[in-house]
């Protein structure tokens, strides 16, 4: 493997292990510590923000707290916070240093609510800012564009879902994860061959729904860093309210369609995307979808739907990483990107 | 005028006018009667969704209540609506039709908290299912691209918001914007022949921030459904966090920054995209904005920045109402949508 991005795309079983290893006793003592919570505020940006979308259906669906998503410049530029009475404050930052997402933090301590950072270093200013940390234990991740840690933070978000909810099975699920993860890289031996055929693409359209929307909008900014394709992410519903118009033949559109009960909203949109022309790339563990497709990214192991999303982007990040090396671009450092950006 | 599209771009400032008029009072009365809550959850798709995303901002920083987005997959396909309690539940919808919407409000309902809709039809599903109703007052739109109707919505969550906030300056500020559409709509006579420039644009990014990223999302959604561009949309924040990457010379790039708080960060931003070869847009009110532009589509009424997502929108209606006829597309009815979108 030539590349640190391909290395870390690898890594990924072993870190989700070693997390669920490290971090599940934690998990269990934070949810036994916090104090009662009507909501959660999760401030997050770029990747880290899919993890905190992804959370939006885990800790709804799981645990039944409802989720926003902050905005950081409340909290900065405008010095307007919300009043977070009921809430609990959570911080996702890889590097934890971005001052806007610790801005939100300090004004959750400020208002007496409890604050939890999860981050891949344990020392940073969003850790010490935090009353509880969850740690990813993904290592130096050293390549700009993120892989590991988002499948981490993920897995943070689906070890505290469970844990609220307290259902052995829902905790047993998520053992299997590592080997699902490793199956799932097993199972595309093909991708350098099926990147070829998009090296001159220029845009696509990247559609998930539920639980998957988030690896829509992950797979799509994986695409932008790593490929400069202009990618568009869309829930299928929101799609078809306006977005759907841009599709003209030929047209790539990535359906993220694992098994579930989005998969049936999901086949009808492959059926309404292929009556206007559009080349069908589909991530799924399902034959049925998979035979629609003109470029078909297998997910080889099934799992419940609520974890799907930690392996269903790992089609998208080998084919991020494949188109990026078809291009001849650099994987490892797109052009204008710094691996920490410190937002305000 | 020839279009429905453009008649109905005209009609903005009466259909604020209007609105600000007859609702006035009952946005009062509403405020009034509404028991207790911590935090609203508002539920909507497509263009009504960035009326929700302006309102983050707008309730957060007038009546410091923190807003959720809903994901109505949970009260739909999933059946595991999150738990409700202290919240105040939203709907908007221009039709007041598509059934998840209702479904959130139905959920809300069933847990006894209040509800709120806001449509142009007070008949509507949506307006049955609510406690209270807030309509638009905009008149049929026949156009299948929202615009009066979207203002007409931004005018209602901050009509709201300076309902809450309870301060006279802030509703008279509210008063002065039929004014300043109607000049916003004067000020911009060259866009015919300013947007020929970008008759073979494939794609483009739309950036705004704070109160404005709304209008980055809603504005990048009219290039799309009558223009066919695929527009990608962002906080000047997110898109240095990765999307940054997608820059190439002669890039398009158009930047909401009318004068506020947010104006200096996206001067900045302006000044690293100038310096990466992209093409500059600006929508703005500041010259020394307008004069980092090679299309410089200038807002003619200055307003305070709570508000000026409202005017902001126009000149990008314009853009996109003139880009499609330069393409010689049927403004009026945008290929493969319909008026009313009912997801489920």
């Amino acid at each position: 493997m030539s590349s640190l991005l391909e290395q870390e795309i690898h890594e990924q079983p072993q870190v989700v292990a070693r997390l669920l290893e490290r971090e599940s006793e934690r998990a269990r003592r934070i949810v036994a510590d916090l104090p009662a919570f009507t909501h959660v505020l999760i401030a997050a940006r770029g990747t880290s923000d899919y993890a905190a979308t992804y959370a939006k259906y885990a800790w709804a669906a799981l645990a039944r707290y409802p989720v926003a998503l902050a905005t950081p410049s409340l909290h900065t530029l405008y010095e307007t916070p919300p009043r977070l009475d009921g809430a609990l404050v959570v911080g996702i930052s890889q590097s934890g240093q971005s001052p806007d997402i610790v801005a939100v933090l300090a004004d959750g301590k400020r208002q007496n609510r409890p604050t939890l950072a999860i981050t891949n270093d344990g020392a940073s200013p969003l850790a010490q800012m935090a009353d509880h940390v969850i740690e990813l234990h993904a290592g130096p991740e050293r390549s700009v564009a993120a892989t590991k840690t988002y499948t981490a933070q993920l897995t943070v978000m689906a070890l505290l879902a469970a844990t609220w909810n307290g259902g052995a099975d829902r905790l047993a699920e998520l053992q299997t994860i590592p080997d699902a993860l490793a199956r799932t890289l097993a199972g595309v031996p093909e991708l350098p061959r099926q990147a070829e055929r998009y090296r001159y693409m220029e845009q696509c359209v990247v559609i998930g729904r539920g639980y998957n929307y988030a690896t829509a909008f992950e797979l799509a900014l994986k695409l932008k860093e790593l490929t400069y394709v202009g990618a568009g992410a869309y829930s299928s519903a929101d799609f078809r309210h306006g977005p759907i118009a841009t599709i003209e033949p030929g047209m790539p559109v990535v359906l993220i369609m694992p098994k579930g009960r989005s998969f049936d909203d999901m086949l009808a949109l492959a059926h309404e995307v292929d009556a206007l022309g559009a080349e069908l790339l589909v991530v799924s563990d399902s034959q049925q979808a998979g035979s629609l497709a003109r470029t078909c990214l297998p997910l080889s192991a099934s799992v419940p739907e609520w974890l799907s999303p930690i392996t269903a982007i790992v089609p998208g990040q080998l084919l991020a990483l494949h188109l990026a090396l078809a291009r001849d671009y650099d994987p490892d450092t797109p052009r204008g990107l710094n691996k920490v950006t410190r937002t305000t």
